[in-house]
């Protein structure tokens, strides 16, 4: 399937069927819901047609809503492959390896995903693209303690944050929500009293099992990386650790430490929390101290 | 063999035959050394001693020096199991797992081994209680390319360092040099203004290939460790972490931080290089930053 | 008049009017709170003592406390001079100055006198010992709020903190309450890893008007100052000011820092609220950075 | 006198007297200095104009450097009212206060005008501009120890500081040299990982024997103030205070503290040392720590 990207102004003045087939797969087979946001135009913004989309489906009964949310794969599934899943679906979880599983982790999402449907009747839904592969297994354990009503308001809520992000790239126009975070360091060195420039910045993403590998950066003469680690896309909800070489930083300065020296890598671990918010995590040396804060 | 206990009076007035028998083992295979300072008695100190038996050492000829060296047992090396080694070598040895090697470290040790007895002659003596087996590879290939001068004169440093560490424990008396080091730490809660009672503290030492656990303890109502994280031995040269798990504290207090927090457990890897030092490493953390230093 | 310590064993034997005669002045012209707690022996320590009398001023009759309240001189009052003060009484007024108030002060003083007189019915009260002069208006001014029946048991807890303070000194034995705070310091030197000798530290109380020297001392090779900066006393309840004169030690020290240097007398100002607590405010600074805390 | 602005491409096609009535008056009573530097056209900068000038003075015979040098007036001279000095000089002067200075101040810097005319021979120079007050008078004393060598080449090196900012003023164009320094500031709430908007902060210049008030601002939503703390003039080599008013701030958010609160009024002292340089001095700060160095 080709994903084409529509305007907001085209939306705003086309016909229903053009409407519904440009924004149907916004909610997973449910058109309806576009159905219903096609009576709420015109819309200002982006913004205001996913308030509109999300209204529709506050709106629409009990009995549809448990539908739509019937509607949704499973995670990791093998039906996955039988060709049931949306191409959307698909590259949403992929994005996260859900595809490439081991046989192992298959079967702890399969013991998941029989222990959900068991309790609940429908699948386990997540916006995968805010989430760490640990912070989804997390989430899904989690989740399966909560009562039906809980369960299915928390379903309804990911379902919007699913149709935000797809709305986002498939429509072009003012106002768009928010769906990308940032994280972004900075080096300062207090022994002598300025930006460190030339340290370097590791950033990885810790697992249970593994540790991936997300940025390996230097920092420039502000001490600041000429990107940030990360940037247009969510901050997805997890741990990092983010390993600044200062011992070779100091090194090459000349200033004599210890050796070896007390500081070498230091790692800086933290997790965030906010999928489309601000992390700015730097970090204040000398050879023989450090400090770290969320900044902004 | 039975290690016997000598008192320091006791040496200042037995005659040679009982002094050379009591400190002969001191310095490997040359008890000419317990002999040269067998003539400089009495010592007010046990440090007195051992610096007579330095000067033994310094103000005999070049050979016997070198013989000395010569008389020290490879590291690691597989004339261990055949018996050649003294009982205080193969114990030192032992503290590093040095005689537990698998095939490949054994491999790597061999190599090192004939790489340094090919350039220079003689074995490579470290005091290996100083170290941890990281920092003694490190040493190893280092040390390789000295200079022959420098590294008979490093050779001799060591022997005096495991001549201190065997005087020590072989003689009872005042005035001992000291041969301990000491790692502590502390906890302070810089968001309520006091020691932060009750946080997780784990040690590891922090290998090329692994991690290796050193203490697991839990901070009391001064926010430190009841006893001390190392003590009672050097403090082997070689990098540390400890892993301080203030997430659980701070969610034990009440105090909201985001889901997860932004800090869970903070990790603070350092290396010393001092092993008759203190080094107190402690962090002073809110749930959003911390701070660590070497303190005193 | 002569004061003189008695010995808690010997309160616990002695006749009725020996007791009284030791213990009749703690509370102000009030011996029969002594009389009360002469029933209640023996005690088996200074706490104890200190408890029973002031259950014996918490079961007389509300008439009975109002007037020992009243027995309580003005702060700070003309009649001061006219000799209806107690000995004790003036010791602690004086050791606040109270008796040397400029005419302005004193004209502030009678106002506020008048002022709670006339609402309340009787003098201000106030363990003054545990309070700066800034501290002792700020009290009396927001006291003046009060509820009548808030203002008495406020008035009440003062006579509590009063009456253990002079027990404390006219009683020796076991088990004596806490009276006195502490503060002390410690100065790291987070450029070079260690604690930093030969800092001049300069200890002033601030006050409205004024500040007022209390120490100046320069620290020891562990950074510490080698007594503490205040002890052996309540630790007033008010604001200070800690002057590190680090500028001078890193010039010394030959570290080229900015000229001027960007960080010379560096002034940390705290207040403390807990004149029985240890209040630790140390330093960790480089040429370009600091950090200060309440510590442990 | 009318202060004129002339364009850069102007300069560089008018005729010799036009050019000369343009910067005659940027170095003192010193119209050659502009007559050198016009043979030295075109200037693609005003920056490249400077550097023609400072030439121009550079290979001109050491009497006429010393002349020019003698053309400038004295500080805080009498001679002032007489009429001697260029408006630019009364304007730069008047920028300290020096023209109003008590009669105290007067006799010091009349004192060490002629300590130093007596041991040099000609008036002291300094680029007021970029002096506090204090820092001023700390350069004088300072440079009475010179030998006259090195006085002479002080006194040329603030000439030219002297004539870049008057040439900035006098001259639009491209390529401006850096003449302006910045302050700026930075809140963030350690106890709460944001920053700290709502906070005061006020800045003084610390004196000899007073505070000058600065500047008042609030904290915005990022913890900043709206406008740099000081900017858009050369930030004067002096010391500086900034008091951030975060007790008030932590009460505000009704975060417990002591009462009174461990931190109230939190001053942080530091001094500039490079009037064209960019000092960033935050705060992180919790109710109980805090920690400030000099950013980027």
């Amino acid at each position: 399937m080709i994903r084409s990207v529509t305007d907001l102004a085209a939306l705003d003045t086309c016909d229903r069927g053009s409407f519904v087939a440009a924004l149907g797969g916004v909610f997973e087979n449910a058109p309806w819901v576009a159905e219903g946001a096609f009576a709420m135009r015109p819309f200002a913004t982006v913004a205001d047609l996913h308030a509109a989309m999300m209204r529709a489906m506050a709106t629409a009964g009990e009995a549809e809503r448990l539908a739509l949310i019937r509607g949704h794969p499973e995670l990791a599934s093998k039906v996955a492959s039988a060709g049931a899943m949306t191409a959307e679906s698909r590259r949403e979880q992929g994005s996260l390896g859900l595809d490439r599983l081991s046989e192992e982790e298959l079967a702890r999402f399969e013991r998941l995903n029989a222990a959900y449907r068991a309790r609940f009747g429908f699948p386990f839904i997540i916006c995968v693209r805010r989430h760490t592969r640990d912070s989804l297994l997390d989430n899904f354990e989690r989740r399966l303690a909560n009562s039906p009503e809980t369960e299915r308001a928390a379903a309804l809520q990911e379902v919007g944050h699913i149709a935000r992000l797809r709305l986002v790239e498939a429509v072009e126009g003012p106002g768009k929500p928010k769906t990308d975070g940032r994280l972004s360091t900075h080096v300062l060195d207090t022994a002598s009293g300025g930006p460190a420039a030339g340290v370097r910045v590791v950033l990885t993403e810790l697992g249970a099992s593994a540790e991936g590998l997300l940025k390996d950066a230097i920092t420039n003469v502000d001490g600041r990386t000429d990107e940030p680690l990360l940037a247009g896309a969510p901050l997805r909800i997890g741990t990092y650790q983010i390993a600044f070489h200062i011992g070779a930083y100091f090194a090459a300065k000349g200033i004599a430490a210890a050796s070896p020296p007390f500081l070498d890598v230091v790692p800086v671990r933290f997790a965030s929390a906010d999928p489309e918010g601000h992390y700015h995590v730097p970090l204040l040396a000398s050879p023989w101290s450090y400090a770290t804060y969320r900044g902004s």
